[in-house]
């Protein structure tokens, strides 16, 4: 067994059984490209996790109602426009977006999920979505250009791609996956996430791709936030074609679920790389807790601080805004245990602050985009590692200069 | 029965028994005023609702040990360190502020009260404390002059004092309250709030004061948030002196808790309304919840929400952040029955956009301070109201570009 994953936008080779298309079609005020086709050739198996909003955008409710799924043929995916908190209006606009598209590939509505983000509360521009669909499924290909140009349509406010992929090979049968995910702002998921699909040409079962999909975004598209705020639209897909020509048995599923997770990690990052306005990735471990909820909450509730995360744009040190948050995340636990590191650098130990070289550590938060920050509770033995942006002028720029 | 309370920083008449300094005594690098004392003539009764952050200040832990009480006889606060997070030295340095300020009034250490907000992290420096407190001593004086120049003394980040007072009429007695409050960063009290002093000539039992301070926190200062952070160092304390000779029975406590309770909200909204960079006061109403706490929740929610209030800041009603906060609060319900109101406009109604004049309504939220968000959930009879700063450039420079 071999994983192998790319952090530049680059892929090594795609998973067979798959074409991709990425148009403009005037959703986007910018004129930038705005509708993407990912199609199967053959029906493939899909599953997907979606967001715990109570307001579930259309197309969320939509997809939500048909996998998993054994028979899926397309994802169809627009930018500029949400269709949420849309009514009746938008259930039959998400209906036609399917309809349409599965009319172009000759397959049924019901085979095609949709994904849409954008604006939430106005209505599709249906003229410019019906013209995009068709211009897109004339296009379809399957040269990694292709998959590039979808990527590109599912952007709102990010400013780069977000492809991933990764190779798995089990016994003499080599696998890939190709993952293309958006996001920068709106961005807390739970229990669900941001625009994500991933591709593969792994045999898979419908409730095996479902179980599989939902340990890899527990740890991954649930473990990252750029502002706290989950959005309508969140939602991963896993599509698995069968191309490669192996089913998945019981001793393989470990590698592969150890090359999804990477996969999903990998991309999820990359959200909170490139949250709205952010000039560093903050990359929180919690360990020593006594539950991976607890792990979890505490990572969060730092994460979400608009103090640490201004802090770490300010390049300061300043821990008492880290262990405090820790110390209000409704977790229990003995304060005068906690250890915590930022860019491996102890700044607080037993209760009370440790000697360090402020001016150093500043240096170091300066020059590096990843800041690290450790927390060690010292209470049992669960973990929790969590990326979040930081928090600067130019995020507040994008939400408060701009109507979006 | 009669009440009164002042917007503007003004006193009518200071409750009889206090008496009140603030001097400047080198804590704060700015030179101002950074060490409050007030104290009573005689033994006051005394009530104190404190963080529940798990890592409370040296002087919340003195405090909470004390309170309620009797027999307490003075407050002394410091401005410019929190003396949080500082160890076995923190805890020697409150027990010596006490012992000093007990020393100067002929008092004892356990009658005496201790403040302390600031930056976390650094021993106090004590040669300052020891001056300060001889200064303040000193200087004590019963006029309203005394009471601005304690609060002033309280102050961080705050741009303005933050003081107000009430009257109420029982029978034949008048009685006065005085409250003193400091805070614009770390605000997100829970169950415990920021700084507050709050001075009253009536008398009061222990008991009694405890559990009306407690109400009175819980609809005020629980209500409202800058940045989501709860502080380590969050207390309230009602002093009642009973110099203004009457006990409150029974059927006086509707109109004395009427009085408190519309105090503590006074003096709540300024702290937002001065929250560190802001621009607006963001006042949210909840109603038709099935419980107040998810009326609390939902209104919290919103509140933290940096979308809602990036978008509050560019004058933007951008009603789709406000409904997908509600969604993600975790309170279950019907997204089709809420409806959602900004400075009196419906904007959302029956699951989809009510039709509106956007650029009157940015006119409107361009003019006034004060932006009203009204969500009612229409599925029961709670309510709460909850107020928030907005975000802005200046929240990020003062958070970012300064070390604090």
């Amino acid at each position: 067994m071999s994983t192998s994953s790319t952090w530049p936008s680059d892929i090594e080779s795609l998973p067979a059984g798959f074409r991709a298309a990425g148009v403009a079609c005037g959703i986007k005020s910018s004129g930038g490209r705005d509708l993407a086709l990912i199609v199967a050739d053959r029906p493939a198996t899909a599953a997907g996790v979606y967001t715990q909003n109570r307001y579930r955008a259309a197309p969320v409710e939509w997809d939500a109602a048909i996998t998993p799924s054994g028979g899926v043929r397309a994802v169809v995916v627009n930018s500029g426009n949400a269709n949420a908190c849309t009514g009746t209006r938008g259930w039959q606009d998400v209906r036609e977006m399917a309809a349409l598209t599965a009319d172009r590939i000759g397959a049924a509505a019901e085979q095609v999920l949709v994904l849409s983000t954008g604006i939430i509360g106005e209505f599709l521009p249906m003229e410019s979505v019906r013209s995009g669909i068709e211009a897109a499924a004339a296009g379809l290909c399957d040269r990694p250009q292709s998959f590039f140009d979808a990527a590109d349509a599912m952007m709102t406010t990010d400013r780069v791609r977000k492809v991933a992929s990764a190779q798995v090979a089990i016994a003499d049968t080599s696998a890939r996956f190709v993952g293309l995910a958006k996001g920068a702002g709106m961005i807390a998921p739970r229990m669900g996430t941001m625009l994500a699909v991933i591709a593969t040409d792994l045999s898979l079962g419908p409730e095996q791709a479902d179980r599989m999909l939902r340990q890899a975004v527990d740890r991954s598209f649930n473990c990252i936030s750029v502002d706290g705020h989950t959005s309508t639209n969140d939602t991963v897909l896993l599509l698995a074609s069968g191309a490669a020509g192996r089913s998945v048995e019981a001793a393989d599923e470990p590698a592969v679920q150890q090359a999804l997770d990477e996969l999903c990690v990998d991309l999820a990052r990359r959200i909170p790389a490139d949250g709205e306005g952010a000039s560093h990735l903050i990359a929180i471990a919690v360990r020593g807790c006594r539950s991976g909820a607890d792990a979890r909450r505490i990572a969060r509730t730092v994460a979400d601080s608009p103090l640490v995360k201004t802090a770490v744009a300010g390049a300061d040190p300043n821990w008492g805004r880290i262990t405090s948050a820790a110390g209000y995340s409704g977790v229990p636990f003995d304060p005068n245990r906690l250890i915590l590191s930022v860019c491996g650098t102890r700044l607080f130990a037993q209760g009370g602050p440790v000697d360090f070289d402020a001016a150093a550590l500043q240096q170091v938060m300066r020059d590096r985009f990843e800041i690290e920050i450790d927390i060690d509770i010292q209470e049992g033995s669960a973990s929790c590692r969590f990326w979040a942006s930081d928090l600067t002028h130019d995020y507040v720029t994008i939400n408060a200069e701009y109507h979006t």
